[in-house]
């Protein structure tokens, strides 16, 4: 009989959604913002479903806890060694996918079409006539392919696109034309048209996009970070941006969020900031993929989007 | 033992394509930027492959004209009833409908992702965190679904939409939801969240977009013209937009083109306008077009393409 704790930002939003579903066999559902406003709420709880920020601060004080579902698919705050890791962590990876498609295609498109040129002219009365590039033919990397750079990987395809895929050592998606693995970073990296990280940050990932990467790519590719921003060496960026080496980027995470007043990539030409909302979470995704884990839960068959502590994602 | 004249602004890049493929049976190729320049190449060629605009110029002078292979989706400037039509048609059709669908989205993403607003914030030093849209769950409307109507249902489908199809009379692609045709043309019309137009300009679509049509989207909702200029009202239009009655326009196509400098579009809001650059025809594409149906012209196999002129697509 599950005790269930919805933890979240989005408290009263989930609570209404997850009631509303009549979960069988639930025994409590309580909803909180924060741990000052769980922990009164009781400590046996065996199931949490919220932000992994917000969890970390009550997962010493539930003895009973058997299974948290995150509502973000990185879940860092989760993974420090120092904590326990005797629950089953399930991520929201099936989620994003879509978005991230939306969010990585979009900017390429504003870019092949020279949509702010386009604007300019409008602004100038000028009819600008000029030809418009096209993603038709252009080579992408993707550097990470789990749920969401498959989703990416489809999309390029549908684009008509060829696809590169950097991955630890899966080939598992039918939509990558080529694989690369371990030292193949350089080959993979070579002549790209754009390279897209949704990479999470783990000790094998941190500063992978580095002044090595990005000297592989050609003058004219456009980088996209969707991933995590420890990802990237981010004075080699600045670098290679200041210097025409590179395109555009476009980021949506940094190393520090929200990003310094005083960061220089507020003041870097050619960059793009989106302030990590390429992926936004919408409560009635996220409660669905909840609400399909918690029948799997009940009847005792394996979670999706399992984490593995050690791995990291 | 056909001859063929290539008729083009881009007469030399052609020129070079088609000599390349080594065409079999061809007897004579010859390559022109305008009338003046072809007339004293010759009156005997049987085929043209170029710009409608161009070839309406020489059509008299040719006696022995049996197939003209358009550059353009588009052949308005072939289909006036006092021109002759004693010859095989063939538009570029199937060319541009991934060209489109990167238009269409591109700019629809640009809108739900807030692209101008978040980089307003970037260049006030502002971490703007509000969420973005998305176009998953949104429905989409697309006046005409021939083979770029069909590329963009397909495209909407990949990103999650409800897509509805406004047709004379055909059903035929499996990505529309629901059609409508004829009177009903409001209900197609009413609550769509996008209304995209890629209708041909023929007496039945003329200022088919007008006040009424315009009056039953939600304030919400986006236009896109990538079809003709001619089928939409600019004056109804303009009013819907100055009045937030319509959240914003892209327009690529206009009722003159290049458009005037005292035309009000300069001066409206929430418009976007794109200069009839949103499918460029790239020699390459157009070429393999031209290619395949020389195939079918010298073994007597039908056209792919072909152009009803009475129907005018």
């Amino acid at each position: 009989m599950p005790k269930v704790l919805i933890l979240s930002w989005h408290a009263e939003e989930f609570h209404k959604l997850i009631e509303a579903a009549h979960l069988p066999a639930l025994e409590k559902l309580a909803a909180a913002k924060d741990a000052a406003e769980a922990l009164p709420l009781g400590t046996d709880f065996d199931v949490i479903f919220g932000e992994p920020a917000r969890i970390r601060d009550v997962l010493s004080a539930l003895p009973n806890l058997r299974w948290v579902q995150s509502i973000w698919a990185g879940v860092e705050p989760l993974l420090d060694p120092s904590q326990r890791r005797d629950y089953l962590l399930t991520n929201a990876r099936g989620v994003f996918g879509g978005l991230m498609s939306e969010f990585v295609f979009g900017y390429l498109l504003l870019h092949e079409r020279r949509v702010f040129e386009r604007l300019q002219a409008q602004q100038e009365k000028r009819w600008d006539h000029s030809r418009t590039g096209t993603l038709r033919g252009k080579t992408i990397g993707l550097l990470g392919v789990g749920s969401i750079g498959a989703h990416l990987a489809h999309t390029a395809k549908h684009f008509g696109m060829t696809v590169r895929g950097y991955t630890r050592s899966s080939e598992s998606c039918r939509d990558v034309d080529a694989y690369y693995h371990g030292s193949g970073l350089p080959d993979f990296a070579t002549g790209l048209d754009y390279l897209v990280s949704v990479l999470p940050n783990i000790p094998s990932t941190r500063r992978i996009v580095d002044a090595s990467l990005l000297s592989q790519l050609p003058a004219h590719a456009v980088f996209i970070n969707a991933g995590r921003g420890a990802t990237v060496d981010e004075s080699a960026l600045i670098d290679a941006l200041q210097n025409g080496r590179l395109a555009l980027a476009v980021l949506d995470v940094f190393e520090q969020e929200p990003l310094p007043p005083e960061h220089p990539f507020w003041r870097t030409s050619n960059l793009l900031m989106t302030f990590h909302t390429s992926a936004p979470s919408f409560p009635a995704d996220l409660s669905r993929v909840f609400i399909e884990n918690y029948h799997r839960y009940v009847n005792g068959q394996p979670l999706l989007h399992l984490v593995d502590f050690e791995r990291g994602y």
